[in-house]
């Protein structure tokens, strides 16, 4: 690619940045938490079509993707799930074909009060756009939607084909993705702008929810002694399942792309509940955990593993030896992938024209990361033999409170990809 | 009290055994928990008023008893908390005047599917009545409104006022009771069916209930480290509180009353919730207790030491250490009673009435108990100078499942209650 057509997508960008800022404040206004992702969806639908791509738009159906590799189980329909992509069918094909993944769903905001401004009214302040699902990852969506815009804004159009996916079920499943590959969505790779601070992540985690629901034996708290009480008997079963997570994390069960990370692997008790009544020996209690895995190991594994040693911890509890601990798998069952063990020409070539790109728009060379969450591209990388580049802007609190994007950063990602499409699928001038 | 009228009196009680069987279970299908309690009031209230009595039905106002002794902090308004007495007022004054008190209001039912049969599809089976509410306490209802329809049956009336209150609130504040106290009902005793298995609570424990509130700091759970999990922090105040709970238990603070008593003081964590999404570093956890008091403790002093419990606690924990966990009260803030310190001669006169009614009855000595909970008799005792005895049928599983009474045990505590009206009040015959 000449010099000067590169100077021309940069300053197309820049050129186009405040319109790309205001539609990631538009987009970060929906409220897209699970189940609610539709309105953002209208959205993207609109603007997919606005800029004359042909549009998808469908709900997931588990029927249609429960006997995939990859599946997650759900608990409850998936009828308010509903993806979108818009495709750039190219007229003249001279490079090769790209998918442009972002997901709309955003996690629970949390107690509101805790935030310093709403978390649906975004907000700009010293260059940080504030906000849910700011960063994670509605800036990722606007990058690549303005990356194509500034190529069109430079007079170029892609000489390939493009699949622009908004995808629901990243935070839980992975199945909005999962129900791409279904459809029949093909490239011959994927970029996925997660907020990972400009660095190409290499190696990202598994992901494995479950449930834990415990059984009590209800009584007058008068006469406690003849209840078991359910919310208590589960603070021994939490111990026990960190003592797991420390035996995970030890150096000598490390992934060699984790070797240098000091805990990669979080088990995360993130919901629980129990109980009715503060003077009724409660009889139920459920917990939520997320549990990390590696790269290379197997999910059914830890799931006995899991259960081994909640059963084990159970037995120490006179009530709960004859009332098991019942395990329930619901979300993700997401397996570790590893960019950096795709030995094939595809994704050498694919990770140096990402290289080149970063390299130009930030004048350093691109650090690669082991990341300790999971992204939708282990669908891309296991499923569908299509590497997937997971490079996005930089972000803070994420999942937290007062979640925010640096804009300088969006704009260099935006930049990076606008470049990268470029080299990646060709151009060609109108 | 001669005797032909006494075997008329346990006659009575015999022939309107099924009409009161068949109201009990009227009355338990009805789900009376807290804010439902309307209809089982409707109930009451047709029933005294098809006796003849004085109805008098009004909504719990906060505003008047919010300054008065006894009274227990609420959250939330008394919309729906309707309070209902009958009262028969005598003609011709012999005797003593009584309140025959009981509580509509019943403690939630838990999960159902842990019940062998519905809890508000009340079932007779050998001998016993099951559904949630049915001991604790509309059996007791029953009896205090059949014995005064065997006194009727037998051609008696009771010779001096009886106030019949159906309160709510007495499962988590006792404010419903304290409200007929505000509104000027009092009496020379009071009667308490509340399902002691036919013994006299000769001391009742205090209870406070309160509730913690831990925020943490949340996170993308891929970066567990940089946040706080207020659950897990939740788990060393819970061990904390459990060891100011063995502290109170410890032989050389026991009350009297409570010196032969295993473990009178639980502390129970009853509820509990938490975090809104298992890979979310979960930012608040909320837990709700209940502990016992003795009857000489003060409120305050446990109060403050509960405090300082969890302050100590929380000391340990980074994040808590800078933001302290929030106690709040809400619900019982009940003092302790020991009828047995009442040495007044009321309430000499009324156990001894109630002692030869039993012995008439069951053929045995009244036996004396310690009641490790509390009931509604502190409102009389504490606050209104009247002796509350409470005594009443035997009752398994209240709070807990399948939850059920024993109807012979309730035909008893209606002939002994029969007795007592007739003893202590006097009865003129028609």
């Amino acid at each position: 690619m000449e010099r000067e057509l590169k100077t021309r997508i940069l300053h197309a960008v820049d050129t186009l940045l405040d319109d790309q800022v205001a539609f990631l404040s538009e987009l970060t206004a929906h409220p897209s938490t699970r189940g609610n992702e539709q309105s953002a969806q209208n959205l993207m639908a609109r603007e997919l079509a606005a800029r004359g791509m042909e549009v998808d738009r469908w709900q997931v159906d588990v029927a249609d993707i429960r006997d995939m590799p990859g599946f997650s189980p759900v608990i409850g329909n998936y009828d308010d799930a509903v993806n979108v992509v818009g495709t750039h069918r190219a007229t003249t094909t001279k490079g090769r074909s790209l998918i442009l993944n972002g997901h709309i769903d955003v996690v629970p905001e949390g107690p509101t009060d805790m935030w310093d401004t709403p978390p649906y009214a975004p907000r700009v302040d010293d260059g940080w756009m504030y906000g849910r699902g700011a960063g994670d990852m509605k800036a990722g969506l606007a990058s690549n939607l303005f990356a194509l815009d500034a190529l069109r804004h430079a007079g170029l159009t892609p000489a390939a084909d493009i699949h622009f996916q908004s995808v629901v079920e990243e935070e839980c499943t992975g199945n909005g993705a999962l129900a791409c590959l279904q459809r029949g969505y093909r490239a011959d790779a994927a970029l996925i702008p997660e907020p990972l601070a400009e660095g190409l992540v290499t190696a990202q985690l598994g992901v494995l929810w479950f449930q834990v629901r415990l059984r009590g034996l209800p009584a007058h708290v008068a006469y406690a002694s003849t209840g078991s009480n359910a919310i208590d008997a589960a603070i021994p079963l939490i111990a026990a399942l960190h003592e797991l997570e420390e035996r995970w994390n030890a150096d000598d069960r490390k992934h060699p792309q984790y070797a240098d990370v000091h805990h990669p692997l979080n088990l995360n008790v993130g919901k629980i509940e129990g109980g009715d009544w503060a003077s009724s020996v409660p009889a139920w209690c459920v917990f939520d955990v997320r549990m990390g895995l590696y790269p290379d190991q197997d999910l059914q594994d830890l799931r006995d593993e899991i259960e081994t040693t909640l059963q084990d911890a159970a037995q120490k509890n006179a009530f709960l030896r004859n009332n098991s601990p019942e395990v329930v798998y619901n979300g993700f069952a997401a397996e570790g992938y590893a960019l950096s063990e795709d030995s094939s020409q595809a994704a050498a070539q694919a990770i140096g024209a990402l290289e080149t790109a970063h390299g130009l728009v930030t004048g350093t060379a691109l650090e690669t990361k082991s990341s300790t969450g999971t992204t939708d591209a282990r669908f891309f990388g296991l499923y569908a033999d299509t590497p997937a580049l997971v490079y996005g802007p930089k972000a803070e609190n994420i999942h937290g409170f007062n979640e925010r994007v640096d804009l300088e950063s969006m704009r260099r990602v935006t930049q990076t990809t606008a470049l990268f499409i470029a080299d990646w699928c060709g151009v060609t001038t109108d």
